[in-house]
């Protein structure tokens, strides 16, 4: 058995949870059915996806109509953005300089804007106002960044397109403007009521919430119009066509609620570890950095440090040694040669991106597994 | 347990194999680590992915490095024809009329060509050859129908395509032309080694030779110039990006090597027992047709008849009630109202069309359910 307790990359990957695992088990062998074939197996698998379906959009007070399976967060993020640019040729799309690559990188294929940010991560509101024209369609923010932690003001993002949507219409602009988050990194803490937040599209990956990998779902708010970008049998309301994965959506479905049901209290129990850990790093190593967020709008189970003069694929690879995991980039990216282009952006040199470390907390996080790392990390360090 | 035995509907899903649930297992829980990350576990499991790869390109005589995995045969097929048509902007692609929907509504976003077949759904080696221009940069056609099992001349076809080759290059005309198979409905069946076939482009579906679903692998020559559909960290040589799937690959992997060891033999048991089926019920009803060819050019597996007069609905439901599974249509769409296109293709009037079956047969059928089949069948439209 894996030490969860030992493994601080939950942003990168989480284990499954053991209810998923069991919810899914059927499906391998005895559901396997089609479930757009006619007899009864089938009929009851396509119930069982729209049950999922439901589940999920519950969890996001969302309708069921309003829930597009993909195969994971990436390929959500770039339905998002080439499914809107595609259905509105020579429109633009404005994004931030702290996106995941799956929204860097399929903006870059349009008229794009991207934002910076400032030290912390943040997105400014007024560059943000600035920056959209009557070509713009969507604004693609993140609502918490996958390396700092960093949680962007998604609603009042959300108010500013309001007032420019209410501003086309009086004008008689025909064009929308839509506002997509990227919510993966968001969705273990933070409040994902659709209708509060105030997005057109959110995507959100199984594999990030104890579900399995290359399973998500792209929220799409009921009116939005996109295209599809992987065509066919026109499964997802014709969005996204393919032979659906029953045993990932019911995996998926299930670990949702899980994360929902004790997501406020889990937020509380790990800003609490975090905080615990910044005091004790703090004071063992007082040279130590903290990027992102100090307070309350960082993500619970975020902690990212750099510790000055220190080579952090060293320190991973001793922490490794000794059966502790931490990240010393962002793991999201199969390159990961090149700096980070998050840490870039709120102003770190290379030299001290390459001091740093990104230790990101979960379920099974406890206040010893963290204390043993203070520790651990601080001998590490003054043994250099 | 489902009774494997009474289901005649392997050309819409497979169960999954046993050994590739076993070889899948220590991915959930266990072997969680993102195969990007720096440590001693995510690495291994970067390793257990290449390894993956290695197999699945032995398997097709392919090198490692021209396999990309997908999140299934739909993926796989669109990236083929969107990958290699954004790549080569205004040219055209060829492909015919009994594609499965993933290879022709890609196509139709394109300046594309539909080549019509004969009535036992052969694309004409002629038409082909007068449909490709100077424009034309793919030809697309699938390596065995999924409906009528129809094997198309593929080797034929890659001998066209590598003379046009030669003539453009002797004309110093710059454009390439690559040479597409959707080989889902084949690899189960037959020789899959793309340097004997002359294929660029390859597209496998796990989800239909015994593995798991969505998940597939578009074989891509080396040299093959495509663009990516979903962009994001860089995976899979930058041409699909998102965190993998481990457990889905391993499961794929095992599951194309089994199906590989044995499918000569399974092909010459599964014919024999398709050529019993259709001499029993021919006997049992004499007004029975066959469609599509009813010789060797047609897959081991694939049964397709009409039964004139009755309503293929109606003995699909009463057929399901005493436990046999059999299709009314394709499965594949989503929306099964149309009649099919394919069926439609070969000159099959849609009354005609609404009194056939579909019997896939597979690894759990026997003579007995065969045979078991044919009476069940006989008596049902005898009552009616």
């Amino acid at each position: 058995m894996t030490n969860y307790e030992y493994y601080f990359d939950y942003a990168a990957a989480t284990p499954l949870l053991p209810e998923a695992q069991k919810a899914m088990q059927p499906f391998w062998q005895q559901r396997f059915y089609n479930p757009s074939a006619l007899y009864l197996g089938a009929r009851e698998n396509h119930q069982t996806l729209e049950t999922a379906r439901h589940t999920i959009a519950e969890g996001l007070g969302a309708r069921p109509t309003e829930i597009i399976f993909t195969a994971g967060g990436t390929e959500a993020n770039n339905l998002a953005i080439r499914g809107v640019l595609e259905e509105f040729k020579n429109s633009s799309v404005i994004t931030c300089a702290i996106e995941h690559d799956s929204v860097l990188q399929p903006a870059k294929l349009y008229n794009h804007n991207i934002l910076g940010v400032d030290n912390k991560g943040f997105v400014q509101l007024n560059s943000l106002k600035k920056a959209i024209s009557d070509e713009t369609v969507l604004v693609s923010i993140m609502y918490a960044n996958n390396e700092i932690g960093t949680i962007e003001p998604i609603k009042e993002i959300s108010r500013i397109i309001g007032e420019i949507n209410t501003d086309r219409q009086k004008r008689h602009v025909n064009q929308p403007l839509y506002l997509h988050s990227d919510a993966c990194q968001a969705a273990n803490y933070l409040d994902m009521q659709v209708s509060r937040l105030g997005v057109d599209l959110m995507t959100i990956n199984a594999g990030k919430i104890y579900g399995p990998k290359q399973c998500g779902t792209l929220y799409v708010r009921s009116g939005v119009k996109l295209k599809p970008l992987i065509l066919g049998g026109g499964q997802e309301w014709n969005k996204r066509s393919g032979t659906e994965n029953l045993a990932n959506i019911v995996g998926f479905a299930k670990t949702l609620s899980q994360v929902r049901k004790d997501y406020k209290t889990e937020t509380i129990r790990l800003a609490n570890l975090r905080d615990g850990f910044l005091r004790e790093i703090a004071q063992k190593l007082p040279s130590v950095v903290i990027n992102g967020p100090a307070d309350s709008k960082r993500l619970a189970n975020n902690i990212h440090i750099t510790i000055p003069n220190q080579d952090n694929e060293r320190l991973t690879m001793l922490l490794d040694e000794i059966g502790i995991q931490v990240a010393n980039g962002s793991a999201c990216s199969a390159s990961s040669d090149e700096p980070s282009h998050v840490l870039k952006a709120i102003g770190l040199t290379d030299k001290a991106a390459q001091s740093s470390l990104r230790i990101t907390l979960g379920r099974y996080t406890t206040k010893k597994s963290l204390k043993d790392l203070s520790l651990e990390l601080a001998e590490l360090v003054a043994l250099n």
